[in-house]
């Protein structure tokens, strides 16, 4: 059968194609108030084609923000349930100069197609629909029982699915979810992220004096947030990126050796890395630990912004009252938020300079993710993708965290498939976003081919 | 002679007044450009106050900013002369609806003269010239030498004076200046002012990453440049306020025994210092040393200003490519700003985290400023100011700085006679800002009296 799906997605390439590409003509950027109307057409845009595709019960569901689509089909009597999720919104273009074609005005060159939110994520969502769509025309029904929970709202926060997701665990209980919103590794690489480092993002408000005071006059004996702000955080983690904070390393679950074996063969070249993505004079971090264990699996500290007292051009005398910074930290598998927040929270009451108050606020706290490769279908859907790419499923971790994913284990208790079909250098959220044809079609095909074995 | 100035001030209060009044109806606040007009007319207001007390060469010298006001009178063969210094811009009068009068509608209120400027600086600068005009009228001369340079930007930063008297040492060539522009120490107490520490300020610029990077994909390998000036702040200062840069404290000239018995039998309540005008849980900086010390005459080091990545509500997960913070060293007497910075250069180099770059703006650079309470014009200051108050003269510093007195003592090769009659209560720079007219009346007496005494 997988052939059919197969040779039905050559011949009606040019179609999906030009539908994908009046998908990707409606500037829904969920971001900008002006263009909410647009955000509703894309909802409907999505909508008519779940009900084309075959999807019943296929609703637009109002939020606070912008609306949810929902969709299932659950005629697979005896089959698994999988839960399909991916989003309709789009980030801002700017800069708008920097485009070669205009974003919202869809446009092939050398095999990509070239708009904002081709890869990220209209053309992958997209692909989930189109597959539906195909095994419906060769079989008149599916492998599987399907739902579908498609947001206009990720690239703002995605609140409201979050809220929706924890309010309606019944409607979309399933066995497994299929997240269309990543990448290959590199092109060619079938590839299943299996692992997402969680996250606490805090601010720390330190202050001082009452008011901003002259430097001249008080400096001496006045207090200083910012530099209260410079000791606390200079006692979180050392010169080799070591986090500091007791505890800070008691539960994490350091990769398998099959996994990190994995992870030291793919193709990875450090030299190109710390060239051409981070351009930095070095990498830095924990000796002793690969890039891949670094980024993917060990927990950071990072302040990812810091703001206090005068810092427009010149010179001002002050010591301010009060400054702030953005402090986070991911988590490896097995680190419970509570218990490192709590640490956290304890070290910053210990490590208060005299003279300062400080106020932790937390903005968010998840923990990390890790989906077992030897879940049926996990190993379903690495098989199906090796299928259709002609070569071996890497599995890899992100060091990222996807929220949606956290929100489906939480409340729904089912892992997720990670199965996305962009590349490295697709551009998202940059000008000139991209997304690769032949991974548009082999997308298609590919969620086809894994709904057909996992209904096997 | 005193007598008579004392009685001409006193025959002429209400007339001393109004003539102020007139002066503080001018809104001259030199940073705002749409009040460039009222600026100039202060300037003019100035120039012809100058003439009509019989201060000759009056010239309004034009700059590329707000113009100088120059004049003399040098008939006192043999005299020594005096160089008065006093500015006739206002800081801006914001926020306007905390004012109970008018900012430039002189009110007065429980023996104060309520207006923007009356005690910064406009009613000091007025005292010198009425002191000029009461000595002419009760002798028709003068008993020294004098030359007035008024400015009209030293609430913006005072370059054009700083150029203007770098480049004419020969016209300015006196033997002491007289600046009144500072404040009794408290109400009735004759004040002279006899230290300023020095200032060094940078700007310090920390680069990691050539973009801003993702922290889920790059945390753990990419260079943090906070962080990077977190680790390099959080090692030039201890917890104490100890400056751990080598050499810092090598050529602090400390106070003499008597200078330091001088103050520590000010009047001074630290829980009501701490209370009142500092306000945080507690004082901070060097053990073993008194405020006054902390604030008057030891270096520190404060950081003004911190920024970099993302700081707007709520979070954001980036690792961004710059950050940046201003940082200003204070120097006590002796120490010299060259060898300091040279060794805060050396410091930044050696303890620039790896992977960042570090690179250090100086924005200014200037020595401490002391004067020695035993030269002659020092002398003769604080016993007319002790006559007029009737209470002996108390000599303090400052913990600021005074970029004039520094332009005199490089360009001029002058001490500085810092003769005030502000309170520390006068609201500066804040809305109500007041001047105790019995301090105008005493000013005038103070400074007539000074120049009699400096002259026999």
């Amino acid at each position: 059968m997988s052939s059919a799906t197969n040779a039905f997605v050559e011949l009606h390439e040019d179609r999906l194609l030009e539908e994908l590409k009046q998908f990707l003509r409606i500037p829904s950027i969920s971001a900008q108030p002006d263009h909410a109307a647009d955000v509703k057409r894309a909802a409907e845009f999505v909508a008519s084609s779940l009900r084309a595709a075959g999807v019943e019960h296929v609703q637009i569901i109002p939020t606070s923000g912008h609306p949810l689509v929902y969709g299932d089909w659950l005629h697979a009597r005896g089959k698994p349930t999988v839960l399909c999720y991916g989003h309709y919104d789009v980030q801002p273009p700017d800069p708008l100069d920097e485009w070669v074609s205009p974003p919202f005005e869809p446009t092939v060159r050398n095999g990509n197609l070239y708009a904002r939110g081709a890869a990220d994520d209209k053309g992958q969502v997209y692909s989930q629909i189109k597959a539906v769509e195909s095994l419906r025309a060769v079989s008149g029904e599916l492998p599987v029982n399907l739902k579908f929970l498609i947001e206009g709202e990720e690239e703002t926060g995605g609140e409201s699915i979050s809220k929706y997701v924890a309010e309606n665990p019944a409607k979309l209980q399933a066995d497994v979810a299929l997240v269309s919103d990543t990448e290959l590794y590199a092109e060619g690489i079938p590839t299943l992220c299996i692992g997402l480092r969680g996250l606490i993002y805090t601010e720390i408000e330190a202050r001082g004096a009452s008011r901003d005071l002259h430097s001249g006059m008080y400096g001496g004996v006045a207090p200083n947030p910012i530099f209260g702000l410079v000791e606390l955080l200079s006692k979180m983690k050392d010169a080799k990126g070591h986090i500091l904070i007791p505890g800070m390393y008691d539960d994490v679950r350091p990769p398998s050796p099959a996994e990190k074996h994995s992870w030291s063969i793919l193709p990875f070249d450090e030299k190109e890395f710390l060239k051409n993505e981070v351009g930095s004079s070095r990498l830095t971090g924990e000796p002793g630990y690969s890039v891949f264990e670094r980024t993917w699996a060990r927990p950071t500290l990072e302040v990812h912004g810091i703001a206090g007292g005068y810092t427009a051009p010149g010179a001002k005398t002050v010591i301010p009252a009060k400054a702030t910074a953005k402090v986070s930290m991911r988590m490896a598998p097995d680190q419970d938020p509570e218990k490192i927040l709590a640490a956290y929270q304890q070290f910053v009451k210990e490590n208060t300079p005299a003279g300062i108050e400080m106020q932790v606020r937390v903005l968010s706290a998840s923990p990390a993710i890790s989906v077992n490769p030897d879940h049926p279908a996990i190993r379903v859907a690495a098989k199906a993708f090796s299928d259709i790419l002609e070569r071996e499923t890497v599995f890899i971790r992100s060091g990222g965290s996807i929220p949606i994913v956290g929100d489906f284990a939480t409340h729904l208790k089912v892992p997720t498939i990670l199965m996305g079909f962009g590349l490295p250098d697709d551009g998202l959220h940059s000008p000139n976003e991209k997304y690769k044809i032949a991974n548009y079609y082999a997308g298609i095909m590919t969620i086809a081919h894994f709904f057909e074995q996992y209904g096997q």
